[in-house]
């Protein structure tokens, strides 16, 4: 048995998410299409994959990271090819390396980047209407960024967490939170914002409420002292609903050093 | 009657192109839904409507220019959310201005920019597999940049224009031809390749054939010298293929500084 950690890229339009809730009929989920793939490689065994972020319906990676163990051992590069060879288009294995037995790519994780994209034109361009929300302006930027300062550092994210999870704890530690002005030229597709935030865990549906709050804070809904009451009230019912999925995009997971794959 | 012109964006990824070719069965073009939608606002009467750049199936549009004449008036911002609440979410009607009765996007266009992505990474990456074309390395810049500066200035094009045009001349100014190496982060996506050219006018699939070129010349395949007598000996059978569709966009139109709307 060899324990293997892949990174993978998708593209989540046409996914219900990394797996699936309980659900009557069998939907797409990535963790299914993949697992599909790897157990043609296996001759039909089951293998169980667990992924570093549990990604909902809609929502991208660039550099999600999984593990898991198969009966055989192949080199990484090849184990990468065949997936490839069986994959949908929408989901490609960028990277992959050996792990130690039993390394989980969930428990190990440190740290988790997610970029939130926001299509602020009057229209919604359709060239990137898949990886983008459509939030038409006007925003205000100061509130914006003083949102996003305010979700820096140790918090208790009660406020921001959907029901369901099954976390022990809502405390995390945000370590970046990054608010970008993009190019407003319509030759780099008109004006966007662009978000980054970077923590050692999040909460479900974490991101799309921060970003909710950003919004509502861009917007004058509600002032960043509201929000931060809000926050520290730890109940999900006094904040700013969530932003939709398709703008967010699971950048990159972290692990602890003596733990990555040489070059 | 009123004439208008209206700037356009379009995913291409689920169109035939701009206009239908003579075809049995109907296919969805970009202008068939447009003068459906247009169809809609005048009870049904027919509004043919003139682009300034026919752009081919699978190719994209920040800024496409269209004309036609309406019988009724209505205000430029009025006629651009009627269309955008009529029109499918790939394509939108991004400005709008009335134009002189008889004014035609396609006549009046003095010059036309399109802009070609490369993903150049060993995988494609997922997120952008409908608005770049997967060309693997390696590719050597020197001689793609040499190409690119091969291209510049007044030439005869024919070979890199396709049979089936109606155009009187190959002969073409290019203004720009600009080869741009993007980011290598795998947090940006991996590496890719962006080309942007600007003529007085193309020729069909000019823009992709000369993209073709720059990937041999990339390759090695052909040297930068065999590229110029290629362009010089005016026989398109001589010349690297197309480039595929999904990576080009027209990005913008430009008109006479006396023709132009308005801000």
């Amino acid at each position: 048995v060899t324990c293997y950690r892949l990174t993978l890229a998708y593209d989540g339009t046409s996914f219900e998410g990394w797996q699936s809730q309980a659900r009557v009929r069998p939907v797409r989920t990535v963790q299914g299409v993949l697992e599909a793939a790897l157990g043609r490689l296996v001759e039909g065994e089951r293998v169980a994959v667990v992924a570093a972020g549990r990604t909902d319906a809609g929502v991208h990676a660039l550099g999600q990271v999984v593990s898991f163990e198969l009966p055989r051992d192949l080199t990484p590069d090849l184990l990468a090819r065949a997936l490839n060879g069986l994959l949908p288009a929408d989901v490609r294995v960028v990277g992959g390396a050996r792990a130690p037995l039993g390394w989980s790519a969930r428990r190990s994780a440190v740290s988790k980047l997610y970029r939130y994209v926001m299509d602020t034109g009057a229209v919604q361009m359709p060239t990137r209407r898949l990886f983008a929300a459509h939030v038409p302006g006007p925003l205000t930027e100061e509130p914006m960024q003083a949102a996003a300062a305010l979700y820096l550092g140790r918090h208790d994210f009660a406020s921001v967490a959907s029901a369901g999870g099954s976390v022990k704890t809502s405390v995390r530690v945000v370590s970046r939170s990054e608010l970008r002005i993009a190019p407003t030229a319509s030759e780099e597709g008109g004006p966007a914002v662009v978000y980054e935030v970077e923590a050692d865990g999040f909460l479900r549906k974490m991101v799309r409420s921060l970003v909710g709050g950003l919004i509502a804070a861009g917007r004058g809904v509600v002032a960043v002292e509201g929000l931060r009451e809000a926050l520290d009230a730890r109940d999900r019912r006094g904040w700013p609903a969530p932003a939709p999925a398709r703008g967010l995009t699971l950048v990159r997971v972290d692990y602890p050093p003596a733990e990555e794959p040489p070059e």
